[in-house]
């Protein structure tokens, strides 16, 4: 297992019930946990809500997506430019809701290197995920379409995905760390995934859908622990 | 001369010098002048600082772009519900720095008048403005490409394309508002486009580039007045 | 009912079943089709497929859609000046399938013309036919998406959006011919389409699938006699 | 030296002067030096001219781009099915004009080689080369975008970025064949690339804008002789 620091994303995507008052909420619960678990936990809010966010929060706050352009005559586009201005401290990049094309996702790894941003790039299977690695991000976060957003967790569904991509991407750089997603919803989840090789996950509607999203995300946080 | 509300809308684009805590002092400097001349200004910062802008200012905040999505799974679009749930009051659709499909326009201009939301969409030509005009957005603004970002104002270089815009729109639409904008810098260029037959501009460097932003918006204003 | 030319545009999409060698075979049963009854029939092939089809039949070989580049330096996209030269008539632009942008229709539109290309842009309800219809193409063909596909020809399934189309284009233009799709089948459809005003069908389905696709298509022309 | 068959790829990209009836002569000049000399040469021909040219010559035809969609219901895309029925071997993807996402490249390479048709995919630079090497194409063709349409030949002005290229994509795959392009005009530039671990070029401008093009093909397949 490694070293390195584990884990857990939250993608909010664009849900009604995490946007706006309610995306604030969610992210000041994501801090209360990782402030009293020293769990650590990212929160990726829809794009609008980054900048109050992150000025309220502790802990750090993604972009769910930025654009490949430059900052200036780009009307309503994304740069890293703006999200690190609005406090982000990283994006996730290339999500299966979002994909990008390789240059662009090689410019902004590059770029966000630049800027001291972090970077996830999401792939849908292992030949993506080796080819995404060997462009130097952050992290690579594995993710079968198949499975996203559905009650069966990639750990349980396809276990084999998430170790073959620790292995494929070990053999193209030691440097990027694995997360895997897709139905993640609990401790148990996360535990798998760390004994698969993985250095966290990232997930959605298990903590945006949740009743009580404190309980599941204390659940989540509980799988951290060997 | 139209008796609707003339109004100056500025567009931050993604300019660094408009972006995360510059965008807030920008948008408070027109929040101000609003308030003082009692004029109309409508400000489009940069996509992550709606929230955090529009919980300071009173004047409209409008997004610069929307993405013609649902709320769900749409990670790292922007919808016109995360809009509005961070405090937004309209948006810019089809800039030419972000054209869209004519289909995406018409969805997203009958989505937006359910939400309460008010559209401004941005065409290049007459020949553009009446088909968009046709679909019954609230503002179109004409902008001439080649003039974007110039030193000579659409209301000098080209003044008949605003008042034909002005006459093509009203042969298929009494109610659309028409605004003008490319190389609009001061007071003079605005008086112009409501002499045109304008209901206002929409501008971006002229003011985001501004060394002394509060003066050049209060030259703008004060051609608001017939 | 219009005086125009009456025409029935048959559109292979990308099926295989009418790719490559069988393209050809289809488009020959539409030119003897032609020929035999004097009814107007316009193909539109899978893009690698048009210089041969061209080469070998007589009726009007149309794109299925065209890119809004220049010639030159624009690899794998298709132009207005390829398809011309490959010895096409006109193009689809903006099929249900292929949505494009409005400025980018309106330059297709201008530049098509100066090309001697027609133009059938395809639209989904009566708004963006409106929008569409002013900016002057050759044909508007209003196809409901929740129909095309189907079993139930939109003449059925919603005759009021055939025949509102065509009042709402009439609004904008006199000069834009009505074509309609989505369902279609067979002569009854066609015959019930020119009695809503429409001049014309665009259909794919219903002839590419067919079994014997000859009787089909002499089916479809009978409709267009009075 | 590789002992792989050594290739010459001309794209035509879509330039009136490789167009329609010029397609077909460019591409029966393309066959004769072929026939002549030995040399394997590729075409790629503009979008609407593959099948009139895959019926004519004996040498591979190639797409200039496809899309990841299927066949059936995507008018006006083309697909692998579609370039494969009528006549061609195989395809470019990603080239700078037309870059694709990194999921869909995956896609393509996986689909094109089950219906035998071969991948030649572009990149510029070095990271992404090495990426898109580890998704298993037939070819990768590094082209530095700045150098691409220029005078000066990729071998000359930036041969580091050849040879580095050659040695990255070795260390995640032994059996991608590599080119490389920009500039490249006469059979010096193709022994020089070949000299630096290539496999072969991949050019445009140097054989569709030269007077006398029977002349510099047969001068660069002379460069392919060690």
């Amino acid at each position: 297992m490694s070293s390195r620091r584990l884990i857990i994303a939250v993608n909010f995507k664009t849900y009604v019930e995490a946007s706006g008052d309610e995306a604030v909420s969610l992210a000041k619960i994501c801090d209360d946990v990782a402030k009293e678990t020293g769990a650590s936990i990212v929160v990726a809010p829809p794009m609008p809500d980054i900048s109050r966010i992150a000025s309220i929060v502790d802990i750090p706050v993604f972009a769910q997506h930025v654009d490949d352009v430059m900052p200036g005559g780009t009307t309503g586009y994304v740069t890293l430019e703006n999200v690190k201005a609005s406090g982000a401290r990283g994006t996730l990049l290339n999500h299966s809701e979002h994909r990008i094309k390789v240059a662009e996702i090689h410019d902004l790894i590059e770029r966000a290197h630049q800027l001291s941003l972090s970077t996830i790039v999401c792939t849908n299977n292992t030949g993506v995920s080796r080819a995404c690695a060997a462009m130097g991000p952050d992290y690579v976060a594995i993710e079968p379409p198949e499975l996203i957003g559905g009650d069966i967790s990639v750990t349980t569904a396809n276990p084999k995905i998430v170790s073959d991509t620790v292995t494929t991407i070990r053999s193209v750089s030691d440097e990027v760390s694995v997360l895997c997603g897709a139905g993640v919803k609990n401790g148990v989840d996360v535990r798998k995934a760390i004994e698969l090789g993985a250095e966290g996950v990232l997930l959605a509607s298990g903590v945006v859908k949740a009743k009580d999203k404190m309980a599941v995300l204390l659940d989540l946080v509980s799988g951290l622990d060997g």
